[in-house]
């Protein structure tokens, strides 16, 4: 059973362009947004500093369809699935809708590794999930 | 034989974000100011009013992988090529290359569909590319 | 007295920028957002489309001062107040605070003018605000 | 007299909103990346890393005023002028104008302080800006 999450948001004027609809940018970090506010439900940060240095999650991938525009002031929800976990890293798909719409307007994809930068070294590496974490990505 | 087009850019720092880096969303925005200043090179824009309404070349569907990240003041190299000229779209590959480095950093594509707002209706649809952009769009 | 209007919202990652804070023009896209989600409130969209064209609030002028910095997840408060209403123009005030913090981390300004575009022409001309929205921003 | 620097820019369409201009956010970015080409032309980056921590110059205050719109593909020219060098802080006043055109579309002004994050504490403090920087600064 995979685990789920939406995040619900008004599009804001400064997130449309002069085609008079949702720049095709702001889908990407709106999926970027519910990822972190999936992490957080979790009890866990995107990016999280402890005595070893920080560790993140920077993307590998990502994708994104468009099939719909969606517009100013409208209300949207961006539904998060864990679609895979693996070792260090994990892949969710995305869905993004006008609230009350049957249609999307838009999917995705977005592949995270876990990474941490070494306090010493400064290095940035994907190392290998903590069990903890894992199980509750798992959900 | 294939369009190609390079643009230049310096890495702004309303670009980078906490992890000291270029937040992915920017390279999908440098992936399509490329286009347009392609677009521009073949004496073309990429919003264009006519006595017909406008013509524009929304996105249907955008990747981006990453492989290196990319700094502040980074002078990098966004390199087009176009991959395949349809009826009434476009795809594009894309690569991102910090200047002088041998490596990609990254690596996308972008399928954008040529639609015109009707003047009349207000509505947006796919139409078949104009025959003389087509060619230039061939190369 | 004033009419007075807060916002609440979750600082993203994308907001950040290298320096491992919030990027300082992210505080002016706030305000306008509390400034949209207050017209909102009142029952008026800053973009309004109606049978005589599209009636909008461009800016004429922002100011922003910075006494804190904001910082990643953090939960902020944007609080607006109506400081005079002219008879083409709205100044609003605005602050910016951590939520639960007692000093402002931000204060800033903002002056709007009621504008039309014109149908036929699509001119962009400054208008009296309506009688009925002038008495809800006085509040 | 005044060091000055002017930074030539066309306008991409993620700038652009639906009301079909510029939206009136990035003049701050541009005025910043005027800023940052002005510091690298003396020699100086914006964020300067050396043994003891790292230099930046965030802003404490920054203001515009807009009189004529800007829109996609213009050519834009951003005028930056030192105002003012203090101990710790500089102001630079900037006109933003449509390449060949008289008149300014925006003018604005931003004040920033030197500083640095000592490498220990971790904290951000305003110092005194290094003699031969403020040499070139007043220009």
């Amino acid at each position: 059973m995979a685990a789920e999450f939406t995040q619900i948001r008004t599009v804001e004027f400064s997130e449309t362009d002069m085609a008079g609809i949702v720049h095709f940018s702001n889908f990407l970090r709106w999926m970027e947004s519910a990822e972190h506010a999936f992490l957080r439900s979790l009890g866990h940060s995107v990016h999280a500093r402890d005595e070893d240095g920080v560790a993140g999650w920077p993307r590998v991938k990502v994708e994104c369809e468009y099939f719909k525009p969606v517009r100013f002031e409208d209300v949207i929800e961006v539904l998060l699935r864990v679609e895979e976990v693996r070792n260090r890293s994990v892949r969710y798909g995305f869905r993004v809708r006008v609230a009350g719409a049957s249609d999307d307007a838009a999917r995705g994809m977005v592949i995270a590794v876990y990474a941490r930068v070494d306090a010493a070294s400064g290095r940035l590496d994907a190392v290998a999930i903590p069990e903890e974490l894992r199980r509750k990505l798992v959900g």
